[in-house]
């Protein structure tokens, strides 16, 4: 016999204990795309601690767009050893291009990285950063829909040593810190850069090569790395995404 | 070198040979819940043509929020296998509970569905059913968007030997059908029956229960099998949603 | 030396003139879409005095979005001879099968209409039908944008011996007509019967059998037709829709 | 025996054909009003590979709605021939000013430029330019109806020796790339100079002077070139807009 | 040297004093529209305390607006002798019709009536009505912009002998009453019997007939008379509205 | 050195504690308008376990308005002794009549409310509630921005021994109850019988005589109850909400 | 026997035969607040071919609701003139402060300056000026609800010598022109100056003193004058408005 | 036997009384949070004639919520000296570290604050400052709801010795006047500085440094000071609220 009030409980214990675990972390992501998702999945497999926060209810929904709504990605030979590696299909189109299904890579990258241990907050906004001494040093956030609906609700706030700016072309995280604080940043100009127009074969080498950090606790992936280091975009071509967000664990775990 | 239009053509070119494959199949799911997914994953399995569509971006949506947005579910007991088989971690809360994270599930649920054969379409909705000799025999779809913007654009179509209506509460399939051509169901009074308050237990069997065909060649699984044959509703456990998937599967098995 | 003056002088001036011609009409077609637009060539070419008038500022929209806003239409045999007439080029599919560019036929549908002597009156809105001795004689007409501004403003009034409503799924003027007055129409139960779901060789014959007169001095055209006297859809097949607006124009030019 | 499935694969295919061959134009316009349209008349007519790219699921709007929605339009002796040409009917009004039907001159715009060879996608935006070696090369493009619903799904691209910007006041194409790339155009200043008040004979002569090339790989025509160059607007008299149209054509096929 | 608290106290102090005598009237008017306007100026020129009620903050909008923002509108010889005592300027069109300024027109009615010791409320929503021993004897009112904010804020009551409702094609107070007591009107049929279409014959007649008691203590006029008593609506002719309030004022002196 | 942590794990710690008692109770009140408060305030001096559901952040929002936005309330004599034991302060206004700050007066209701034990959970929607054995018997509880974005997201759900609605005009926790589970409520009529047009006397006898169950488990005070029974509206007289809420309390303490 | 097609005509024949007269006009205001009607009175009363351009369908807007909707308005000595001349009647309140009835003086103000000879266009919004020879000299105008419905449209253009941007804070005339043609008006800076915070009493002294020539061609009055020449906002006083009013009408008629 | 007319008479007759002694105050407090609340309390216990303008319907919202919805709020060993004073309990969490329910703090404040004689004033908007010899010294208020229904209603004035600033994050008051008026504030750049990033334990110490005088007549507390003075933000700790709310007040009775 079913009882409503034990589901209740079980969810909300758990979820406290998931919550709680979140406070103090290695890492916190921001954004739950393709490099956002990569990155937590070998920051999560090399055993430290992170959580990724999601201010939509479902998680990496721009890979399953495709391009204009047709739901199949392309990927390079350079980025297929990682989706080898996540056990995501792909068929060989022309020499040096691979197309996968949409829906079945982010599926099964959603499901490797929390697999691994990646534990995801989604309908959770990033209003700002905790920082201090001169670096950021944990998030501030809410629900989601709390900001949606222009709520006056305070936020509440987590500790963490990296955080990973995640969230595509706005990248959201160092824009409001760039708004807030006035900080300069370690790009050429100190400021954002701005994403350019598309130069798939540029846009590509730019996401890893632009993935770093951007202030001292501060690092930025896949699209938000161009547009504040100043890179082309590159359409419906994932590979760079998975590579940027490899790239983002490594230099994390680096200086952890 | 990376070039812009071989990209987009080995997306054209394979999401067309996708397309192409739905326009006639054995199933035509709508809905990418819990249990228009489990059904798809069995129905793939067991090697049949079955295609999938989502007016939504993104898929399993709903399953995603957990109660109240603390995102875990909850299963009981008789769904286990089911996980099990699917390769969803869970840990026991007390006896007859177990829960799980909703991430996780959602990404492994899509993903072993996609991988066994399940062909997905998002972003698209369905407006209507093809009717021919009393019997629904296909969809007729639409870019989602275009239905959101107001736009006046006709509609494609495809054939399918079973449509299973997966789409939760509104069971919006068999609701345009009673609309449009004021068919007789085969529920109790010959109508919609609606979907009751809340009651965990009942909610849950009702939902296997109610999981049959509605109509000539129209099946119902999940909370639209509650809210066409009556049934209560049951909150954040997600048992009855997988055995109604494997039910449908099972039925509409039978019927192929 | 070009004048502001002298230009708003021939705008104004030159349609004051087409606007005056218009209000005592043979026949006044509701909707621009390809049976009004049809019906409005067969008409003007037979030497009829016909105004035509479309709540958006553009004519003939949905016809360009082919199918799922790919942008191709088709037609059946039986309505090659009439886009033969208009000059439309049409290339053959499979037998029986022939497809059209959508956004050709639709400016090539417009610009004979218009040629043969069809006066187009685009954003303006019907709000109602004149009504005198148990019979429609007339159009309640708006700008549209009133319409949707929500003004209160009131309309002005034109006479046509007959009214066509072309208007498509909602058949907005048969409905208003009966929404006001409670009149019994000419269909089998005396109300609108509503549009089924999707049969296309049932639909395209159904469109062309319901184009008749649903109540003295109001005749249906296209989906108005299969909306008022109960038709199946069809989607993106437009051949019963030119048969549909010729067949209006024959009925309507016997009853002149 | 009319069939959905043949219906719906008659357009998949015609559709992807006509869109594979837009892949790689010689030029891309954007914009269907008259002078995009004039252009596009033109390059075909010259035999050359040219698609056209329009925001909206209608062609010409603006045209349509003559002067405050009087949709009657004045042409000049200057554009006659343009028009002699096209077919389509003037009236003189006073010497040196002629009225034309708006709809009938839009129709049959749109009908001979298609007619022609010029293919048209309509609700297509134009997102970005590809941008290699300075140059503009190519368009970045998706379904307009996601962008108004906000989704985030990624676009396509298409290559193009030239690119014409032909959309309006708003000169969208020239400043998505100032805003981009922050490069400097062929102006006066380097920026975009700005649409100015009215003057009608100003207005008509910078239009077709203001007709060129505002950066490598990108001309402007239309209300964009005075939008781009910094010319005077000049409401409801289109002579401008053919010549424009004309002008552009012929310097780009200079180019070609 | 002005003062703004002096101004501050002017204005509410002379306020609370006009909406103090308003608490108990002779007459309530609601609806500043020529009906309510013209009812309002026989009322006060008689020397009854009468208030008249707008929910908009401008009066008389509708006739504003003439025919299609053609602002002009008609009246017919039976109405001349009340825009004559109002001194409205008419100009003679052809035989029994003449034409005014709308703006003028409005102007005129709205300075008379006020002079004459009509107190209008405007931007005051009528919500209901105090109903007491089976008779309307009151309102129900609040600010109208914390109605159109959704704002929950309880509403002020006043007292009134006779009630008229002016408020055009929707009969807000009339319908209101039947939705909230479920009474039965002073109608054929004992509901409200719906505007018709247009005859502007019939109409003009039938908004002067249908004007008086529709349920004790409750009177109506212009349009709402139409809507409530079953009459064909006319357009942008006036006169009937001006006999209809004149024959509303004379009626409900009669039973004060 | 205050730290961020601790201060979010102080919330999520207590707010869990408060949460997790609410999960069963004896009495979960509907709304938190002044009969709600009251209620809510007796029954927690009685010492009941009883928690309140308000879907807005604030609490208490209609009092706060006064009469159309003129923030003072008006209580008659019979009111005077809760008022005065909750420590509101009054002034005489007429015989019989006292006003009071609204502002103050709904301070003081909270504060007192809460003291004495009253858990109050704002910005809950209450969606539905739990139903067994033909009586209500728990809430089906959400955050209430999730709803007003849309959000597909799971509720969550309480057990209490009774329910009070006391959520006003709508009587939302009943009429969803009627409308999912077609039930016959303890009314005359066995359905809800709508609130009437004003009489302030009638109205405030009618919300105290109204206050009383409506369906095995579930009580009606406030506006509430009139609407299911049928009573009259009283405006800005708030003496029967105090009264009200004071008997809801009475009578659900006996049922206890 | 009333014919709608002859009202029909008799409204539009004379709407045509006004608006032809304002094709080329002595002075065209825009705005009809309190300061373009009074100088539109003036103007016309000199005998003077002026036109008034307003954006809403109704005049006199703001003015209508006094103070924070307690529609009494106040005049000072120095106005009492001109109120007296129109026959607004006023109530002294204290020495130097009179109030009137803001719904009877706008009614005045409106009649007397249509019956004087002004000529009144709504729901008609002002697109730009015409511009020649460093000179404003006329105006772009369109139907407002088609700017309010984002239609592209194109305006209609008058010739007047003069024109009045009585537009209120937006200066909205002004601010156009500058935005578009970079002029430098003849303010102390150049630019517009912006509206101050409140100070009734140098508010009123400024709205006068700044009512004069902004650019050749173009004069400003009431609080556009301050937006333009930087003065104080002085809220429900309105002395300075119709003060304002008569002094751009007499220097206008100098200039003419 | 309880009469309408009377209750409405009670409500406006004292309310006018409340307004008029809020025309000419010693302070002015804009914002119904804490801050704002606790500088009224201090302020009217002094004896102060002190009003509060808040622009919601309800007082206090933000501190509601608590964190993220849960609403409890934290305050440090400093300020629990004030929460004593007021009454609110509290319960000890870690040392330093208290916790009190939200709504009960809030409804406590209040209550103490109107209770003191602070007077309230909600659903009123703050337009603009009266502004008099380089001196803030007065408010320009109207009805919020006016505002936010965009329609064009002139405000009303009151006179204040001093302005409070309390609006939170977005300084409201002082930001209206820099932009209005162009001054210099009294902070080190003379402009705003802006609200920082989140760092608790300076937020705090700053939200109290931070209050003080931002121009003559013009003081800030709370999130408002930070925003001025620059600041960090704290989220759910609100001992700074108090403590600077407190601090304003003293300050003030000092300039008094």
């Amino acid at each position: 016999m079913l009882d409503e009030v034990t589901i209740t409980r079980a969810i909300v214990t758990t979820y406290l204990e998931k919550f709680s675990r979140a406070l103090d972390l290695d890492v916190a992501i921001v954004g739950a795309g393709p490099s956002g998702l990569t990155a937590g999945y070998y920051l999560a497999k090399a055993g430290r601690k992170v959580g990724l926060f999601e201010k939509k209810l479902s998680v990496g929904g721009g890979m399953l767009g495709g391009g204009m709504l047709f739901n199949r990605i392309v990927v390079q030979d350079e980025a297929l050893p990682i989706l080898e590696e996540l056990g995501i299909r792909t068929t060989a189109f022309e020499p040096g291009y691979h197309t996968a299904d949409a829906v079945e890579a982010m599926g099964c990258l959603v499901y490797r990285a929390a697999n691994a241990g990646l534990e995801v907050f989604n309908c959770i906004s990033v209003e700002d950063v905790v920082f201090k001494d001169s670096r950021v040093c944990g998030l501030v956030i809410n629900w989601s829909p709390v900001e949606s609906a222009g709520l006056h609700v305070d936020p509440l706030t987590l500790r963490a040593r990296f955080v990973l700016d995640a969230t595509g072309h706005g990248a959201d995280v160092v824009s409001r810190l760039v708004r807030k604080m006035g900080v300069r940043l370690l790009t050429e100009t100190g400021s954002m850069m701005g994403e350019k127009s598309m130069d798939a074969h540029l846009g590509e080498r730019h996401a890893v090569e632009n993935t770093r950090e951007a202030y001292p606790g501060l690092f930025v992936s896949g699209m938000a790395a161009n547009a504040v280091f100043g890179g082309y975009r590159m359409g419906p071509i994932f590979g760079g995404m998975f590579l940027s967000g490899h790239k983002a664990a490594r230099l994390i775990l680096e200086g952890l």
